[in-house]
This record gives structure tokens, sequence and C-alpha cells, in this order.
């Protein structure tokens, strides 16, 4: 008789600091390998694993989405722990569940979140200083969020998209883009059906342009309306940003 | 002419993960060798610095006060960045200004503020591994807040002072002892006039044992009363521990 496989679908978290990005790539280190050859050596799992989501070097998780199989009877509520002991310090499996086996983390996703904090102080808070953006000059919040309001709802977000991705279309519709301050931090949350590459770094890379007074609050709607990359501001480096939430139907 | 010598007060912030500790030791790498190595290349100073407090190994820093003295004539708001730009990531000099001769940052300290983080959900959240404590038991945080307010004031907290330590009075007072929940995290505020060997440590180490039900809610006031560090639960670990602020009268 076969071995019947169960599919999972598992939510993880990692510090991108010393990964070269999710995806496999050779002779770097990446999450992807990490899972993969914990998974292979605690549950014999032989595929490769799916992601929601191929997050850039330096880009850090806490809701990134996996799918892998395995012929294992583990049961489901005790495969985050078993994993969690074999894994390096800086990837963590939060959650597991048994999921159809045609479930698709990345084409079944619905919504995706991420957050891009801030850092805005004249001196680096050095206990965030891999997980925010330093920017010394203090940003105006409002004017961030007035622009972010603009670009809410469904359009061609081209402009956003950095060279190298290759998408069939690049209309997005954004749910959510806020701007807050707590303190000396600036936090940009964003929601949105899927993004186009390094979308949720340029945007931020504007916003900053914006709060810092050098571009005005239309400066956003009109990179977005001009389509061109050319007139999008450089884009906000990675170690700010972070997958915090993919959604699904069910 | 012999050199004016001008005293500064400065504030330093340092993530502990990487050091043994603020006091320099020799053979391992300790913050005020780096501090003392900074100094001497950027403003040539000779003598040693002096500090507020000797933080332990793994315990960071956002509000540390030192002393140090220079006959450089650098502008004092040019200070921070002249030793930022030599000192590593880990290290920041937030602020400088030109103080009395006399000042003495540990003993003219009128209060200082610690500040412990604690994870706490069933899986550790890797982006704050670092600065919290991962404790899986629900807390009852509100049973902590009460525990703590019956620790305000004057008291003899002898039996939160671990050995190695060597004070005349073991009585300290209490002026603020907060413990407040933010999602997954809670953070307990503490600040007192001085503080005794591993103090905030041993005392976060009794609340975890009444957030998570295994002491009641008069554990503290009763290990206070006892003066036997005997009846003191284990100190909590030093990664959650940050020194804030600390006061003076001017």
């Amino acid at each position: 008789m076969a071995e019947t496989q169960r599919t999972f679908r598992a939510v993880v978290a990692y510090d991108g600091t010393r990964f070269a990005g999710f995806q496999s790539q050779p002779s770097v280190r990446t999450v992807q390998d990490e899972l993969e050859h914990c998974l292979a050596s605690v549950l014999k799992t032989e595929s490769r694993l799916v992601a929601a989501g191929r997050t850039d070097a330096g880009v850090h998780a806490r809701g990134q989405v996996i799918r892998f199989s395995t012929a294992n009877r583990i049961p489901a509520d005790k495969v985050p722990l078993a994993l969690n002991r074999l894994l390096p310090a800086d990837v963590v499996v939060r959650s597991a569940r048994v999921c159809e086996a045609a479930f698709h983390p990345r084409f079944d996703a619905v919504e995706r979140t991420y957050c891009y904090r801030i850092d805005n102080e004249p001196i680096p808070n050095v206990l965030t200083r891999r997980y925010a953006w330093h920017v010394r000059q203090p940003l105006d919040v409002s004017a961030m969020q007035q622009a972010a309001d603009s670009l809410l709802g469904t359009h061609d977000f081209a402009a956003f998209n950095s060279a190298g991705s290759d998408f069939q279309t690049t209309t997005r519709t954004l749910t959510r883009f806020e701007c807050r301050r707590l303190g000396d931090e600036v936090t940009i949350l964003v929601s949105a059906n899927a993004f186009l590459y390094r979308m949720v770094r340029n945007l931020v890379g504007c916003l900053r342009e914006i709060g810092s007074g050098r571009q005005p609050v239309t400066h956003l709607a009109a990179v977005c309306e001009s389509r061109s990359r050319q007139q999008c501001s450089a884009p906000a480096p990675p170690h700010g940003l972070c997958l915090t939430e993919v959604k699904y139907q069910s």
C-alpha cells in the first residue's frame, strides 16, 4: 500500500538579516533551503515547498505561508514544535494545519499585508537597526497619510514595479495604506490583493520624499499616473520591510 | 599653556547581544572598551570613562549615561556623529553635552528606569528574540500588576540582591513598577533611586511565577519581607532587559 501523503499549510516567520532572500539559490543561505532541509530531516518531505511570496534579501516575515507534504503521521499541532527544534534561531514555524492537496499559497491568496518600519530620530535606534530604516529628517506623517489615501483602490501600479519582474498585468487593488507614528517610529501598513516586484519598497521610497517635504503630497498619485518607473523615488531599503499576513478565502 | 579639558556627559545606547557586559574586562568584548577605544581615536581621550551602571552580559541600553574628558575643541553637538562614525553598529552615542568636571554618572543619579520585555505567545517571535524573554504560558498581567503595586515605595530589597554584590545598604525606593500587555508582548517598567545586583531580573523572575499562576499574588511581597535570596524565584534572563533612562537633579 502506498503511503498516504498529507498536505500542510504553515505560517512561517523569519529574521531576514542573514538570508539572501526566501527563494532557494545555489551557494547562499536562503529561508527556503533551511525549511526544506528541516522538513526533509524531521518529516522526510521529499518535494519542494511552495510559498506565498518570495521575499528579497534582508526582508523579514511574520506571516509567510508555505505548503508541504509528508507521509509522516505526526499530529498537525505537533508540527511547529517538531520543526522549530531543528530550525536555526532566525526561522520559526508559527502554526501548521492540514489542507487540501490543491491549496496553492501564492495563487489562492486573496490579500497580502506588509509592514514597513522607519526609525525617525536623529541618531539610529540600535535596538531596531535590523528591522527599521533610519531616516534622520523628521517625517510629516499626516502628509504621508494624505498621499497614501490617494492610492487606495484599483490602479495600474506599473511605476512601482522594479525591473526584473514579469507580470501579466500591473493593475493591483490596494485595500489598506496606513501611516502611523508611535514615538520615534513611523510604521506603514499596506494591504493589496497582490504586489508587484519591490512595490512596497518603491511606495515607501516615495512616501519618505513626501514626509520629508522634498516632494508634494501629490507626488505619489502623480508617479502612479505616469506609469513610469523613472518617475518613482528610490526604493526604501529591504530591512525595514516585513511580510505580516497572507489571507485566503478559507 | 596646559590644554583645557572639557568634561562631557553623554547618553549611550547599545545592543547587548554580542557584549560580555558594559564593564571593561580582559579578553572579551565590552561596551566600555568599544567606547574608550573610539574616544581615544576621535577625541584623544586618555582617561577611563565613568558610567551610570554596569549592565550585565546580554543586557541592552537606550539610556546609559557616561562621563569623559577631552582637550579636543569639537562643538558639543558634533560629538555624537563624530563618535558614531567610528563606533560598531551595536553601540551609538545618542547625545552629548558639556558638564561640570565633578559630575558623576553613578553617584549623582537620582532615578534609574529599566524596561523588561516578555514575548508571551506559544511560538517565539523571531523578530524580538534578541530583546524579549520568550514565555510560552499565557501571563495574567493584572495579577502581576497587583503584585508589583505591593512593592512600590521604600523597602529592604535584600531578597532580590544576587550574590557577588557588596552594597552598604539593601534599602531602595521603587517609584514605578508597571506591567502592561500590548498584543503578545508583556512589558515591565521599573524605576527606583538605585538597584541592587540583578534586582530587576530577580523581580521579573518572581512576577513571571505570579503571572503564570505558579505563585500567588502575595509572592512578591512575601519574598521581599523574607529578605532571603533563597525565597526569590530564578532571575529572568538578561536579554529581555534594557536600561532605558537615568535621571539627575540637573
